[in-house]
């Protein structure tokens, strides 16, 4: 029960959002792996906030890296990587300071850590420590990379908008890992980039469903109960901030099919085994099949609004009414994206570490 | 990466489904928990195939506890409950043994285990091992009741039937508890097995959508990061056969919505901070908030159906059709309702125990 | 914090002394692996009392193998192997209830269960809980000899008498391997259970100290900090019930020597690196270093003695004496080895396992 | 199998003896823990090098927290802590790279990590990295200290000098937490300083015996099996670089004794239950008995040395000779007692949050 996750590759997450530093350790990394800094802040730029649909808090996120990297590449040591928070308006909160915010992790926070929280802009809630995440999650991406498994997501659904499917997975994946705004189809992109700026107009915010695929994955990776890929990949995602839900191949749409159509029939095809259709996503029995792993990852509107709303102050313990000034992002889902790649590729490597030995990527 | 889960509380699972006995150790239980024999008995009632919906294959699942439990009660060392089985019928199996199933794990575990898995009966992979989750869920199930904390299941969706919502949580979750068929409307539960019932005529199966809410739960349990409430809730309900999807509060439904509709406003009730809706289901950054738990899991339709299906033979490696005899249940969400509030019931149990020392129950 | 140990491959122990059955759950083994019930008997033929310096307490020891074994290997699948308990005399005990008993578990399981805890022969904390422990260990040891890795260990001391040293590792460890007193030198072996027997004449008990050396371990295998190679066999071997330290290389001897007597000067030998002399026991830095392992156990003289002892009634909270009957051990030590044997063996596995993944073994 | 520790309170460690930065993270505080910086830094000075038995590599070893800690309490979120690395000579060791020094892990480091370790000052293997446990343990201790649980060790031997036993131990413990050079009496400190020069001016270095004791610790505390008190104490001291062996109570002394005099007997004093002597230094069955805790800890004498060793070329793969230079300690066990203290403070908190709930202490 803590702020660390994984088996043999393991993350700790440490921050607040008006602290000094941020930062992740990462532990049980395969000796010899390229760290390459400008992949590391590529992935980086991917969460940063870019234009009207983002906070205005802009961070330069430079990455620290002060252990576990000799000569370029990882020594097998645990790996630290550190930020700086520069980029900090705290007294924009002190004014609401006892106002929970509705959505938000103020008053659960309160309730666990007694009122010792670092309050100010979420503390260690906030999604600025998805940061760390993300650097790490790159080395990580880079290692599955060069073991042939790629990771790529889009915004499948924002509002009544929706992307369409991913066709051929090799290119879509290239192609949407280049996008900051990760939308498959270039006129339904500006459509809901549109959609996005009419309701920050509002003093709203928007929620969406990012769609994952994976290619690549090694069959038989998974155990049969309490660590199957679905557990592990879920336990990881919902952990992100703001997701609410996640699916696995047809996910909730199964509720409305027969096994006949939602069985995934098996043939040889140039030698191997392989489904002509993927309703399961690539796992079966909680195990990998071979097939592309194929997830959906609802993230909530962001609750930081600039909308009045109702709430209660817990000094005076009275109702009262918040508005919400500082800086926020009207939209999330399209940075949350880089976060759901990075914890997809922490998650398979831990499951490929586990299978194959700390030596294996 | 095992078949062992939970923090301080802790449930190792074992057994295959036509091995001679299977079983659950739970270990990290308090000591002086009543075990109600009787209570395990009707939980396990709940997860029996009934009528023309389920397997034939019934089993007597009377539970065998060896150890720690004296004089009736828990004595603080690791509870192992074993089970006979009993009603097996290998042979049903033999003829089709290089023909994997398509939506089970025959593959997955084939590849998995190197040929070495007991595929008989889907082996330890079967729905079948749920059987000691339950058990060992009741004794939990008992004890959270004694401290204020229920937790009921409905079938909230089969094919096109809905169920109405949960509206007095307190005594529709008693009402549920009591049907071996949980749907809350009683005209819809007679739409939704007609409806079973003609899928199984067609010798094919259905899925369904559980939705699942918990009173009582005590504010400020869950991590912030990797062990949010959800992380832990969702790893565990992956786990249970045939689950593909999970999602809290309004879940999907989030894509849709704006912050000012997803935000739960607080206000004071009776001396307490409440939420006015629960759109969040219980669950704020993580941490419990004091509502009511609400999420929803979705159950795939059972993999065995009656119906021919495309596949491969191992041996010879060549496309093949399969005719899958043997006894197999047409739906399995109205007995997966029980094991979803068995794992519930472990979790929150651990969370609790995490929080508050292993005494706490 | 639970009766749970390993990582890749994780051990579950439950039973207590008088329940029905004892046994444990052995996950993460690689499928395919032999299950030799002959060995196993035999192993635990080492761990049972023999002749006069025992309990009379014999136990028919049959394991019964209810889960993970397919077709006589290995499945992958966790394994469960349970003991009847037979030969039980409950009313022993019960003269003695409240008479907590010196050197036992007696006062610290009813401190730690609240009362709860079946005291019968120690419950729980009884050494009769080692049989499981011994069976998966005989399963890993033969595991690990496929591989080239073999573990012995003798008695190298028991009050004033010492055993030989190891000289030739590998027919020493065969030859220990065979006997049911573990002792290397014919002489020294009569006379230290000579020494028992006196011992045993006057209603007392002793102690000694084991020495195990294992030969065949890959080099690379252990962490730098917190899991070390040393920090997991302590862990492991403290276990035990009656072990009170645990020493690697010269150990304590250290204290008296200066590094240049301690370090182990290197060289080349047959075209490896291999170290002169092995003053530090086969790790450097927590690492393997390829040498052979060796370290020392101390197992505290049985508490359980015939002489009256100073305790207290814990109903009346009052002085009082004790004069423990039933049946008991006036040493265990030599039952102890084969108990110190196994718990290396899991350990080992587990550590080959995580270095070189699942299926190594 | 990572370089993390701990259940419910965890720590993390990283860094490398000539990186920028080494520091730890420690998740699952209580919230409210008073943050002492200047306690910190007294700990911490117990650590440094002091005088002519000691490095010349003097560090400030300012501690900077980044995260954590709020308004001068901990927060309940992850604790890091940070240490620059300023006084570092890395030329000192590039002459001697490629020849391993006996004693030490270059080579196992070598072995593990397949050439790509930071070899510079023994990287992620230094003794150096024990700074950050120092100061993470000084939290915990005195957090625990608040509870009326102290902890002190004294160096019992060195050579063949041994100090006098703790005998009033609240305080000896206060007396000796004073003491730059823990030894009890003062006559004994000078002598084993004196022989401490001797064995420096000799280019050559020694060990000694840490033996600790712990006061206040609540009864019930503990696991029967893996998780013994003993377990993870005696896993903890034997991550701490140079230790070799560890036994609790009379440890090795079991060995000549025995059941009569070994076992201690119970009595009521004061309404309470107690031992009369504390031969099994304060626990029974691996679970806390009330008594003080009592074990030893040996420390192996440093392996860096400055007389002429014989070693291995690994580039050529000759046998070569190697002379040390740089700067090096000829005792280190003064200086780990406080990393003994410290490793023995994460423990006993650990146990404790976890039996009686994370906001415990």
């Amino acid at each position: 029960m803590k702020n660390i996750f994984g088996n043999s590759i393991t993350v700790t997450l440490f921050g607040e959002s008006h602290g000094p530093q941020i930062g992740a350790v990462i532990d049980g990394l395969a000796p010899g792996l390229e760290v390459d800094l400008d992949f590391i802040r590529k992935q980086l730029e991917l969460r940063k906030p870019h234009g009207k649909i983002s906070t205005g808090r802009v961070e330069t996120d430079e990455p620290h890296i002060v252990s576990g990297v000799f000569e370029g590449k990882t020594t097998g040591a645990p790996l630290c990587i550190l930020f700086e928070n520069s980029n900090i308006k705290s007294k924009d909160y002190s004014k609401t300071k006892n106002l929970i915010r509705p959505g938000h992790a103020d008053y659960t926070a309160m309730e666990k850590y007694h009122g010792f929280a670092d309050y100010r802009g979420g503390g260690h809630f906030s999604g600025r420590i998805t940061t760390p995440l993300v650097a790490v999650g790159a080395i990580l991406i880079k290692a599955l990379q060069k073991k042939g498994i790629y990771i790529g997501s889009h915004i499948q659904k924002c509002g009544a908008i929706e992307d369409r499917q991913f066709i051929d997975y090799e290119s879509d994946i290239k192609k949407v890992n280049e996008l900051i705004f990760p939308v498959l189809d270039e006129e339904i992109a500006e459509k809901m980039h549109h959609y996005m700026l009419g309701v920050a107009g509002e003093g709203d915010s928007v929620g969406g469903v990012l769609e994952t695929v994976v290619i690549g994955m090694p069959t038989g990776v998974g155990e049969p109960w309490f660590d199957t890929v679905e557990s592990i990949l879920a336990h990881a995602l919902f952990s992100v901030p703001a997701v609410k839900g996640v699916e696995f191949g047809d996910g909730f749409g199964f509720a409305d099919m027969k096994g006949s159509e939602a069985n995934d029939a098996f043939e040889i095809k140039d030698g191997t085994i392989v489904t002509k259709t993927n309703h399961n996503g690539g796992i079966n029995g909680g195990i990998t099949n071979g097939m592309p792993l194929r997830f959906r990852t609802v993230v909530k509107p962001t609750p930081s609004i600039y909308k009045k709303q109702e709430t209660v102050n817990v000094e005076t313990m009275e109702n009262a009414v918040l508005q919400i000034e500082g800086r926020h992002d009207p939209a999330i889902v399209h940075r949350a994206r880089v976060v759901v790649d990075s914890m997809t590729a922490i998650v398979l490597a831990d499951l490929l570490a586990v299978r194959f030995g700390t030596d294996w990527l």
